[in-house]
């Protein structure tokens, strides 16, 4: 047996003994794990520093330089979002529908763990000790394959997540931190379909796109988020400015940022010089197609490209369409399944948009950046799915189950 | 582009326009494809008659061509299974969460369709109407690929449902039969993974496993039910003989019927005895252990392989447990997942069987041949899930959709 299958046999092993906890040990074990880090932060701290210092040396961007580093104060924020999601309500146990047949059997619907979960993601040791969090407040075991700039960072906040789950009687193995990175053990991990539960790939396009191709075991994943604001022509203008700035300005590296601007073609000549000048203030050039290219001085002339594409920058790509019909065929072509918005007052409008439309989240009069399992609700976050199967948007703690059924009679037979 | 793939396409850009029908378009929709079938029952019956001619013409087994031959009865009884389909709950449109942030957004979870689905199955023609109908109701598309036995029936049902689509207003390609069914076309067909959202094979262990092995979109499935009773020793045993005689006898065919029985010591030399009368009476031929076997006459002694089997066939194996976790331990480590029995009357013991077991279906003193997506008030069922993803037991409408995020608001933005 190779290592990596020892390893998830183990972490599966250990998932049974999760999944065995009731929530209170859950919560417990969560809350031990956060002061865990807290008491380890030296540690974890140093192991960073080695880990920084080696990406420094390797000329890596300041950008990513930031992402990877920890400081106090944020290994103190990591404790707390272990502590937050310790408080979440507890999915394992859920009954979602419970009903009595006419033959007197009740059936019941319970969420039951997924069992064990496998994180691919790149150079972010938060996403290690959140992850974990999310996948054992939920019951599973978890395997996490991060990336080789944060080796060090990632084992030693394992190690200290370790010795609280050692400290409450669970194996180790229940979060297990992958060390070897080879492309080789990572295409090994993802063909164990008997002891893997569903992989989770979280980064760049390409990461994503590598692990969906080589997986026998279920994949949910997001590859871009091209999010589109349509502005109807009953828009309030005040308000579609405010969407649209926050929407591509707030933080322009994340999935939920805009993309693509539609404009209706009846408020075209109000709205596009203003928001055109909202957009210049804060930087943002302007790929234009060639009725909107008048309305926005500055701006270049968009290819057919620019409407496909997820800049995560300050771009944006303008166009004018003559109604929502054209709005709808425009994003569906385009779609990347993940969140598109209307701006409208038309109700009418409002419901077509809603019900023509199969994105993963779809909002009227919003910003595109609630798309976010935080904004919604979810608590936590785990990923976002545009996978339209098991779950579809932002995941939060019950992505991490599966409904089961429990049935309880008093002898009755079919017969 | 291939024919295969372009049949995929052409499905997609159908199931767009099923997916905008309203449920009561979706509802007559299937009502007109019901009487398609009896209007057409005819060239149905005459088509069916060149695939049972063939069949038997090439010595299929008399089980075989029991299920794959039509009769005046048999088609009515499709269309009328047709118009159930129809009269179901719609799942499409469906709120399961409805809340209203601290900022005043209003979020919802609605169900929206999959998209296409991608049923592979063997030769039952039955399988052809059933499965497009509950994938149109849930606003899908449906490719269907079934056994070349059926190909003439399949062939004849599915033009009869075409010529009730085109009145609809809806392209032929939502339901479509493909008549390529070469392995390397089904190969080409489980790649298409930008067209097809799902796919479910049923049938043999063998064409499942192909399936499973080479689908690079997702796959739902089970492979086996190896259904468990256990007997405790507070069981009623009048009870437990019901519970054990329907499992095992109502339908052996069946994947929700009993492989094995598991006997707490305490109640064993009360239990086996009569237990072994009523199977010998109803031809059960019996593997037992060796603390079972005395009390078995006509018993043959049970091998590791026989607790890991799905005989779907008169034979059970059976054994003696010393207690509770005995009987958990052996479940865990041959189950397919499927369906596990508790007969017991300790409320105790009952939860700590459901609670212990992570199979789909978890009963406590009710039949296993309850465990079908009609049993248990689905209305019809597409398959069974031990994927523990998405669907995990009895598939029904539901699981033909995902829930989506719909978010209302007036202009919230998050900065």
């Amino acid at each position: 047996m190779s290592d990596i299958e020892r390893q998830a046999r183990d972490c599966r092993a250990a998932a049974t003994v999760i999944a065995g906890l009731d929530g209170a040990q859950r919560t417990a074990l969560l809350q031990a794990m956060a002061t865990a880090l807290e008491t380890n932060a030296g540690t974890i701290l140093a192991a960073n520093a080695r880990d920084v210092a080696a990406a420094r040396e390797k000329g890596t961007s300041s950008a990513l330089l930031d992402r990877l580093a920890l400081d106090p104060a944020r290994l103190f924020a990591m404790a707390e979002a272990l502590r937050e999601v310790a408080g979440l309500p507890d999915p394992v146990g859920q009954v979602t529908r419970d009903d009595v047949r006419p033959n007197g059997i009740r059936v019941q619907k319970v969420r039951v763990p997924l069992g064990v979960i496998a994180m691919i993601y790149e150079a972010r040791p938060n996403v290690t000790a959140e992850a974990a969090a999310l996948c054992l407040k939920a019951g599973n075991g978890v395997i996490l394959r991060g990336g080789s700039e944060a080796i060090h960072s990632n084992t030693a906040i394992a190690a200290a997540m370790g010795s609280a789950l050692r400290a409450h009687g669970v194996p180790e193995a229940a979060v297990t931190v992958l060390t070897d990175l080879r492309r080789e053990a990572m295409l090994e991990l993802l063909q164990l379909h008997e002891l893997i539960d569903l992989a989770i790939p979280r980064g760049g396009e390409g990461l994503i796109r590598f692990v969906a191709e080589h997986a026998r075991v279920p994949v949910i994943k997001h590859y871009k988020g091209v999010c589109h604001l349509f502005v109807d022509a009953s828009a309030d203008i005040d308000r579609a400015i405010g969407l649209l700035v926050d929407g591509k300005c707030s933080r322009p590296s994340a999935c939920n940022s805009l993309e693509t601007l539609l404009v209706h073609a009846d408020i075209a000549d109000a709205f596009l010089p203003r928001a055109g000048e909202a957009l210049a203030e804060r930087g943002v050039q302007l790929r234009a197609d060639a009725l909107s290219r008048p309305l926005l001085p500055g701006s270049a002339a968009a290819t057919d490209d620019d409407y496909a594409a997820e800049f995560l920058d300050l771009l944006l790509a303008v166009k004018v369409v003559d109604g929502l019909e054209e709005a709808i065929a425009h994003i569906r072509r385009y779609t990347s399944d993940h969140t598109e918005v209307i701006a409208t007052s038309d109700t009418a409008n409002a419901e077509r948009f809603v019900h023509a439309l199969q994105s993963a989240v779809v909002m009227v009069n919003a910003s595109s950046r609630f798309s976010d399992g935080g904004q919604l609700g979810l608590g936590s976050e785990i990923g976002i799915s545009t996978t339209r199967l098991h779950a579809y948007g932002p995941m939060g703690l019950e992505a991490l189950t599966v409904e089961r059924f429990v049935v309880r009679g008093e002898g009755q037979v079919r017969t």
